[in-house]
């Protein structure tokens, strides 16, 4: 076969690290997807549908660094277009390649299958403009250029991009790549790094010691692959620190010094006086969104920040950029470890979690008892992924232990996001056990993705949460009202439906022994899909939730708006 | 409590028509939905997710004229977007109610849940332009008239609308309706309709005899709502008629004229000649597609076409505008009935149904022997959804018996549409009996709806077609590639999954007796879901569709694009 885009795009594909591709074949990506399947470095997962595709993706960038997903044109992209923000939203680099028809027929305005019947083809690609940091409409002629251009973007910006790829465009004879893509730059000004580190070593030196120093880290610092330089900031001195709960398990919450997620007035009292009264407290890579800054309740106060942007770093009231954050962290270790050496720091105890664990194990399940029994169970290597409602709440406001991956999407708060997000993150991440906890109403939105993690052979732990309806919503408004309510489903029943694929194990737990058993014989087995329905009462709801509904329930009817 | 604005816009829905609101509860619509539950001529149909619950609107808006749909900003409405760009392509009236943030946070840049973290609240909207015919982003002042607006235009122009409700505007104290909506007015220029009559009436002339006249009706018939006036035309002379295969039930298919659908090459011959060899043809509300016109090869020659669009008509080559379609149809009846009185027809055989049922119930089943047993099957009062595919191109070659309504959508052709459509379609027509035909790759794409079905009380008997995989694919491009090939599920667990919610009962039919053991099972019992896995061999095609995907593979490979 003569080497053509497809095989092109496929080549660029598994250059910048992509080895799933995630999607729904149609008939106009069917010729392009022969050249995924057909290369050796790429492995093709059909999924149920394509919203629950996107979120794979999404769930396999994160941890990948970037992820791709093939659909159709119309029907396919528009199915995905939710995945797709979420992935804006949350800075996850997915890159979405549309199959759409041949050239021909977009020229002569063809009413064909998957338009909307006007001629016009291009409605689509502009739905994504506000959602991609990058998108062409692929011709012969400039296939191969427009690919790498929007391929670099996705994987320097960290977020979506989009390739339309008309069916004759896929099959049109190309030249191989004539070299690899270009390298991130790292875009620093050394000048401006000069004067961020002359300002911040007088701020930090002003707090005399790391017992007045705190960091708060953020999301941002994962997706700019500032992770290793902030753990080895942390290593050159005990500084107190926190995370956004955005950004669970960025940093080993199992050291002393972390204190917890730090959530602006929502956060345990420890928590917010560590970060809001330290002398010198460096950001990074933060953004305070409601449901992660207790409804913008966060008292950062600038005379004695270091904050750090993806490329702006500043101290105090003065800016210095282009600074990129990675760069601007690691300039930051050798004045911590200088601070460091000057006085030894107070030893800490670590936080206790809490709540604890119950002692008596026919204790009916609820909420706290949950999450307690769930954080408990956590070992390393796991990765856990909790969707937005009862299950983040709850999960996030335990200590990870060491190791521990953790996954959420507090902004975008797609409900059922996570179901799909744990079938890429378990491909992307094969090593760790997966472990979801989910919403009754929140799986069902994305249900059929527990066929293909059973067709993949994979093995994750599913918490289901069952009480009953939209929980979260209830605690918002209309507790008792019929709209919060969702049809019941018996998910021991999943075993069954999806038995022609492969194994799988279910059970339902009620009390805080039944639960623990759910949970050693789902370790113990680490072979198939384990789901465990977790009965929990109806209105039950975790204390961080409890506090951030109310904030929003009032935000909503207009009350207490203007806090800010 | 004081009539606000979501009490305006839902005595307004009601007004239109809508008893049904479809949709998702989200923390930014949950207030608004208190004024739906609320509202005494409105139901809440609360669904799995919201690309089903925009799927459900379409089914309703099909049969009952308008839909609506609730959703939260971001999040949901983008999980509907495919749906209602599916409502556009197919013509359909559905108003998409979108619950927003409150004016306030949108005002200060908040960066809350379910928007993309940019301040900016306009995108989701803005992704809306192309697939709606009206929108409107509402603020106190305006909300009245705007709504007006919208659902005007949603209910006149058969598209979809898009209201944008903030959640302080949603309780905003308002007036109620001072009078009724504007009744739709018939634009039709009274000279233009004379001239359109006398050219009409020399082409019927010239013709001689209702024998020599044919006519083809398309579906924009149907949904400019001139269903009533073609019954009566039909009625006024024994004209030979044909529909398109996207407006298959337009008609009563009982009648002896009736002489079947009409797709262009892939139509049967007597049907083909007859429309395209007729002396005068009235085409009515025609839109030809590729897969509704044996890829563009109809054969309408203008000098001997009556053309009828929504609001022109034209005789050979001259055009009258505006004249709507039902009056001009209504024009016609005259002229038929003096033509048919002239010279008396030609009595017509009814043409026989192709492929015949099997005459051994112990034959295995076949793509044939499944569409004959379920075109058998059929009865007065049914309701047929046929997802695009196997399903639909298999059951449309039948003649359907008089009463029963047909629904599938071949333009948009988004596999999964029947099952939630399903849902909306027998809330809208409760006396009939649902009947979903639908692949079992479709099947996953929507199966959470089944739930809802279940949950609703309803009773349809679902046919999913057990073949392994996209066999309207595998018929393009890829028989034996992965990507054709889906997740393999036990369809007879659905009971199981959804017991909570009320009983179904599920089987497994592989030869034509267990099919027809199913499907009288099912006749029998009308009170619950009736699930049929019928199991076909895997790469079996209906023969229309056979000539379809032929053309169609060597369309997206870029040969035969320019035969039209």
């Amino acid at each position: 076969m003569t080497y053509c885009v497809a095989d092109y795009l496929a080549d660029r594909l598994a250059e910048v690290g992509v080895e799933h591709v995630f999607g729904v074949p149609g008939d106009y990506n069917l010729a392009m997807l022969d050249h995924v399947v057909g290369h050796e470095a790429l492995t093709w997962v059909g999924c149920a549908n394509e919203l629950d595709a996107g979120y794979a993706a999404d769930g396999y960038g994160r941890l990948r660094g970037m992820a791709a997903l093939a659909t159709a044109f119309g029907v396919g992209e528009l199915s995905a277009i939710n995945a797709m923000a979420g992935s804006f939203a949350e800075h996850v680099p997915v890159v979405h390649v549309v199959g759409a028809p041949s050239t021909d027929h977009q020229s002569a305005h063809r009413v064909v299958h998957h338009s909307l019947g006007d001629g016009v083809f291009t409605h689509f690609m502009t739905m994504h403009e506000g959602i991609t940091c990058a998108r062409a409409a692929l011709t012969a002629d400039t296939a191969r250029a427009e690919i790498d251009r929007v391929l670099v973007e996705v994987r320097d910006r960290h977020l979506p991009g989009y390739l339309l790829i008309p069916t004759d465009v896929s099959a049109a004879p190309a030249d191989p790549p004539s070299g690899p893509l270009p390298a991130p730059v790292d875009t620093t000004d050394p000048e401006a790094l000069a004067g961020f580190v002359d300002a911040a070593r007088a701020l930090l030196e002003k707090a005399g010691s790391v017992d007045h120093v705190a960091l708060l880290a953020g999301l941002l610092t994962h997706r700019v692959g500032g992770r290793e330089v902030l753990r080895e900031l942390l290593g050159a001195g005990p500084v107190p620190h926190a995370t956004t709960v955005w950004a669970k398990s960025l940093v080993d919450e199992s050291v002393n010094h972390f204190v917890g997620t730090y959530a602006g007035g929502a956060s345990a009292e420890e928590v917010r006086t560590t970060i809001e009264d330290a002398a010198a407290l460096i950001v990074a890579g933060v953004q305070f969104t409601d449901l992660t800054s207790g409804f913008f309740t966060q008292r950062i106060t600038r005379p004695r920040t270091v904050e750090l942007g993806p490329r702006t770093a500043s101290v105090g009231a003065a800016t210095f950029s282009p600074v990129e954050l990675p760069t601007a962290l690691g300039a930051l270790i050798p004045l911590v470890r200088e601070l460091a050496g000057r006085a030894p720091a107070t030893p800490r105890e670590p936080t206790p979690a809490a709540p604890l664990p119950a002692t008596d194990a026919s204790e009916p399940l609820s909420q706290d008892a949950l999450w307690a029994e769930v954080a408990g169970f956590l070992r390393e290597g796991d990765l856990v992924l909790a969707d937005q409602g009862t299950s983040f709440y709850g999960a996030s406001t335990h200590r990870l232990p060491s190791g521990v991956t953790f996954i959420g999407q507090p902004l975008w708060a797609s409900i059922g996001y996570t179901l799909p997000a744990t079938l890429g993150a378990c491909l992307a991440q094969p090593d760790s056990r997966g472990i979801l906890l989910i919403g009754d109403g929140a799986a069902q939105l994305t249900v059929a993705e527990l066929g293909t993690i059973v067709r993949e052979g994979l093995a994750p732990l599913v918490v289901v949460v069952d009480n009953d309806g939209y929980t979260v919503e209830r605690a918002i408004h209309g507790p008792a009202e019929p709209y919060n309510d969702i049809t019941r489903w018996d998910w021991t029943a999943v075993p069954a439906m999806f038995a022609p694929a492969g194994g799988a194990r279910a059970c339902r737990a009620e009390t805080v022994g039944e639960l623990r058993a759910a949970l050693t014989a789902a370790r113990e087995d680490p072979s198939t899909l384990a789901v465990v329905q977790a009965v929990v009462p109806r209105d039950d709801v975790p204390q961080l939730l409890a506090d951030l509904t109310k904030a929003l329930g009032q935000a909503n009817s207009g009350q207490g708006s203007s806090k800010a």
